[in-house]
């Protein structure tokens, strides 16, 4: 309602004091708007009702909602079935236009001003989860691999000449697929062992990066491809040295920063590599670290040019639930939301640590760690073949996530093959199990797990004695 | 959001131009929003975006919605679930105060705002329906039954004497209940027949009324209840005679018009009676009449004083959710889409009498109908004693809302005794059922049931045979 | 889905062993629904989307939501506008038929099983709460005051010689309004200091019950109605001495509990006066004591029969709009979250209490509490002629619900005339403010409150000077 | 609810025939599930009632949803802001696996039905939309521009070697960039003037597609991209002959269909070019030819393998936001449905076309429209150098979508150049503008749009004399 509008309500429909109560209330939700549009993300999170009064404003500045429309384009944002509208709170133009994934659009200036907001405050917290030199940060609907793709391509298009992408191998397919799909040529370095905290890791090979990019050129690489979040006992990349290395060589690095953003201390190694040496991108999906569902990502750099060069990329609008999605989810949690749950998250990882060091001691197993803060491994060396049953019977125990490695498969992605699927080496390693303390969950998720996983193991033990 | 919120939003969050575009739409919007302020049914229906804004914004106007709320009272407007403060639109405090349903709330400015409103929307679409006399109307959160009882509680406040209802007998259950709960004693006054076009239907016993209120005297009558719509051969009582009978004897007249605002011919009645005699209250449902769940009635009047009268009398809050209703049924209709109901309806029912006609004449039954512009009643003389049977056979089908009538069963209510119940008269009666063409029936309900009857009747013809 | 169709999807669509894991959730949250179908309150809260998914099961019970529905009755649940469908979940038949507010109905399985469940979990509740002996409680859509004034007409139509309720005054109008509404008339007892925890509170005049009985005779007297919930100085009757004389003298008893479900002093108190003496019915109002919006009461009893005999007087359907707001509370809170709110209240009415003895030490004031559970009285005596801008300074500072009281006002309702309105008896009495610690009140809310307080004080205190 | 539950309903809840009609309905209701679970796109729309009930049943088979998660993965599918679960109707998980974007998940069962469905529905509407022959469709959560650059991307997978896409004008940027984004070397085919319905037109020049792939060598070229749908004067690529090309030289050939699913002529020629020749994939947005927010395109090919190809090649997971808008989309309208809008956009189209000859003939300007089925061209000759602004025009009075092109401008993307853009070929043309008749555009817009046109040249037209 416009000011006036609301002024001139007549005293036979309320009482002009109680009115102006009213308007009173109103004009102090006013005020955490007017912050909210200086692009800060808000101190403490919106309530409901607030948070749906703002992004219905934003909707309704959108030409579909405009009461006398008059639409004779081919694309008018018409949406036909009552549900859908509903729940897309009234956006239908999605973001971007055909020239640039961030341009304003004319025919809606609310999904402009939600865009636009959106990545603002990602950037905000970015910055305030420890990488305060980002610089810029760039929602795309469409997740991880598909932008770590869309990243590769604007570098491409950036080195004509390059045609590798080095790459510290990890075995988690979207992410070699994302090279491949790009049409570069994904060059593998296994990872080696590295000591973290008395534990054996498995972690950068610096030297084989080094002479691989002596054998290759540097000219014809187009990145490093390195990653922070990963599953125990691969360990975060070195980024700190392969941004050293990638300055030296002038070579561009990419940083899979996968669900990193929910880590302190991987926020920290972005925010130390970007200082010592070079980051041209880090890439970071939704789902994992805010929260909401599958199909957006996050490309951030330390400088604005590569995030504008992938949205220019991006041919033709996009889809802008993530946004809507993103945007709500930050505005109801706020800076003291978010970093309520990064920390409950740190305790949840310490507490499912200690109490596997216990499952680790009863069984005559072992823990395997290192600085890893989310991923914790098991050893299942006792088991005989039985890992894949425990995994299963995991499974059908409603545990969900549990990665059992049995160390000893084969792997074959579009040609290139794989040893020792899963272990992100090519050797043959011990058998093993992982779980994660992601965030969001719940202790009441680690006990459950806990107890299933004791069971199990102990039945298994029966079995095999 | 305030206008100079709006205003102040910065160019890198949206150009100043389109922003410019959105904010005429904004204009635009509240111009409606204006006009509805000066309490006038909108034209036209709005769209759902542009109810839902509105309604929103009256919500946040309400304490319980305010950002910084320091409640100390014993009810503050706290919902705890957010399923339910959802689908309140985060409406909580209700109507009215401890001294009057239609006192302003100074918690709750917006649910103020709301019932006034929705009130004189009400009172709006009453003349549009051809009451144009009519003065005031409300809305109480009860239905229909408990409507009258309070409507019949503020007359006998008036009338501290008087301790009778003349009823012009109808068999439906809770009018006669509203009576008796009421404290009050009911005077059956049994109908007679009575030709109109042709037919010969139940009317109104004029004599009797006159009679009964010799014997009884005026001032120990409370007063008359008569009524509109109802199931043929029941015809709308002669409410025009009854209404001057009534001024002559200085009696109050209760009108009991359940479901007929929805038909002009009844709404006419109405009217003349006022213009003739003499109508204290007119009492309808909102769920027949307004198409929403059932719950609300509307005390109407020609006079302001007595629905004061009993707005005053009512005790305590009550809940808002059937304003809120009608609101948004009357906002997403306007004038022209309830106009189109009506015309709509009639049509419907000039079909069905149409079709019903042929059933009766392919079994060798009738039809009567006479006035009664909403139901038909058809004559199962031919059916033996099947006339349960085939009553449970449409059930089955699938068929609601079909009621058969023997003509021979008896009632007793709170000790009052009612031969051939159901026929509203004492006297035996032919068998019969009855249909309906009520407000918001399809064509396809109307093809649905007539299909069924015939296999119905046909069935039972043979097995009668 | 039915169970086969569910099995019947095609592996095609998602493979075997896939849909045996959902399959096995299914059941598992069908396992939390059928111990609700046995009227067991759940232990734990649901999570919305099981509420939602039981409720939508429910309203597709319904006629309204069948498929081939084919209505020709004149109420067939038609709901024209989709935004008010929505809201009640489709459902729109409401609760009861015109004989009996419990009355199964024909046309809708869902909203009967709705209405009959949400009254099962309130009496489980209701137990739960400290009133082990409660028999049967009924949720009327109706405020408090309508349900008792619905009471008091059930219990006048099995005494129809009783003229008078004698009413342990308290100064609340609706209270006294249900009775004048109800037909009966009001014998007002005024309250007299007692002593409780070192204070002088305001509580019941026993000899003066007495001595009325006496006066007008037992048999004239329809029932004796007092009050549990209220605001300090007074206190909860003594409602055991009452019963006990109210079975002596053989006649009604019923108790005004409006919101003291939430406390387990007045819920104790009620269990005690129905061992020791008689209780014929308690009424709570539903937003109070179940943090759900104002529109619903609950009328319960130690015996069935009073609340038949209301479900039976009340005269045709009702809404059942609170039943499913009721319904989806208790699901969401289950026994725990209810028990948890009932706690923290507790703890912070002795939070707020210590406060205010804090504050009244400072300006010299004192506090009166006694044993009343929920509200605190804070004299102003020091404040001169102030304490009305003390009030409004309050409220423009958004402190809602705290009354002052000047101890000077004369109110006349219906022509009853109350000397110091708004002190529960005639005489003068020093000024007051009271704040209450409620059901659902936040320790942010007491912060505030008790700031502002302190502020508002130190203020007019400096201009007194 | 499992059948067993319901029918263990007890009788104080519900009578058992009551219960048994619901459970009657309950069935009807299934019949529907069980025929859209053989993956047959409904004959008419469902209710909104059941479309929920069904996407609700989906979304609680998967496992972020079941009661008892134990989840010690990094992706979970928690949503944090209940707002945002509730929008995806508790849906979190996405589609597809890292491995494939159609791959069933293990955690989300009701997902990977989803998405199988959605696709299935969506060759089922293709084909009744004219293109019988069509074989697999796959629904990608990205816009057209994305959908074509995966197309090409896949088919370069295939052809290592080829490095040029030849591509007939078409003056929309985002087609353009989806050439450059993938790497591959766009050559741009200027159109040629083409008789058609008296009109001369803008069409395909076969004569040089041919020539250039002789220049440029078969093998060496990745595949031919034409274009259907399209703005007047442009008309749709001459895609048979086009695919006689492509089939003799062994050339893959892709269309994009972007908004032609909604034009009975278009599906035609698709039809036809695949049965003369070779069509590889055909791409089309949801949200132009379903209705549905901006964010979906569905590649659609007569053979399953490219599809699979384009599916295997996306790395990682993707939203299935769109699946769920598009089958709620399908779900409601029903294959009558989308005929009848269908239907509906024709005649429409015939009455745009009539009265922008008639506001051509009072200006003295001509219409250009040949066969194009959707847009039409006026031309502005005789309004001098004020074309430009006669569009702002427009807008101001809120018409959104009309087109100026004045014939003149140049532009340049990515190092490419264009002259005469939007004109779709580099000589220079009369000025004009385009108006369209596209899916779901009202009669009322129609009005509109023509009233304000001929305001507006009617003011240009006195100026310019």
């Amino acid at each position: 309602m416009n000011d006036s509008t609301l002024q001139s309500i007549a005293p036979d429909l309320v009482p002009a004091n109680y009115l102006s109560v009213a308007n009173n209330a109103r004009t102090n939700r006013d005020k955490q708007i007017r912050i909210l549009l200086e692009k800060k993300l808000p101190g403490h999170g919106w309530d409901n009702a607030t948070i749906e009064y703002f992004v219905n404003e934003l909707a309704l500045m959108d030409s579909n909602n405009f009461l006398n429309r008059c639409g004779v384009g081919e694309r008018e944002g018409r949406v036909v079935c009552e549900l859908v509208q509903r729940r897309h709170y009234n956006f239908a133009h999605g973001i971007g236009r055909s020239g640039n994934l961030t341009d304003a659009q004319p025919k809606a200036a609310g999904s402009t001003i939600l865009n636009n907001l959106t990545n603002a405050l990602i950037l905000d917290l970015i910055r305030e989860a420890g990488i305060g030199s980002c610089r810029k940060a760039l929602l795309v609907p469409m997740a991880t691999g598909m932008a770590v793709m869309l990243t590769l391509l604007a570098l491409k298009a950036e080195r004509p000449q390059s045609r590798y992408v080095l790459w510290s191998r990890i075995d988690q397919q979207s992410c070699f697929k994302s090279i491949q799909s790009s049409g570069l040529i994904p060059v593998v370095i296994d990872t080696v062992p590295v000591e973290e905290r008395d534990d054996t890791v498995l972690g950068t090979d610096l030297g084989a990066f080094r002479d691989k990019i002596t054998e290759l050129g540097a000219s014809n690489v187009c990145c490093v491809l390195s990653t922070t979040s990963c599953f125990a006992p691969r360990t975060c990349d070195n980024i700190i040295e392969l941004a050293k290395l990638c300055q030296e060589s002038d070579i561009p690095h990419v940083v899979n920063n996968a669900y990193g953003l929910q880590s302190t201390y991987l926020t920290h190694q972005l925010e130390q590599a970007n200082k010592h040496g070079r980051v041209d991108a880090f890439i970071q999906s939704t789902d994992k670290n805010l929260l909401v569902p599958v199909g957006g990502a996050i490309v951030a750099a330390f400088d604005r040019e590569i995030v504008e060069h992938v949205s220019k990329l991006y041919p033709g609008r996009a889809s802008s639930s993530q946004s809507l999605d993103v945007l709500m989810t930050l505005l109801s949690l706020g800076k003291t939301g978010y970093k309520n749950l990064v920390v409950e998250r740190k305790e949840l990882h310490q507490n499912l640590l200690k109490r596997m060091i216990a499952i680790a001691e009863k069984f005559g197993e072992s823990v395997i760690s290192g600085r890893n803060p989310i991923s914790i491994a098991l050893t299942l060396k006792s088991f005989g073949s039985d890992q894949q049953m425990i995994g299963s019977m995991l499974h059908r125990r409603g545990v969900s996530g549990c990665r059992v490695v049995t160390g000893t498969e084969e792997k074959s992605i579009a040609g290139v093959k794989f040893k020792a699927w899963g272990s992100h080496r090519d050797l043959e390693t011990v058998p093993y199990l992982t779980a994660s303390a992601a965030l969001g969950m719940s202790r009441k998720e680690i006990d459950g797990f806990i107890d299933k996983l004791d069971q199990v193991l102990d039945e298994r033990r029966v079995k095999a004695q």
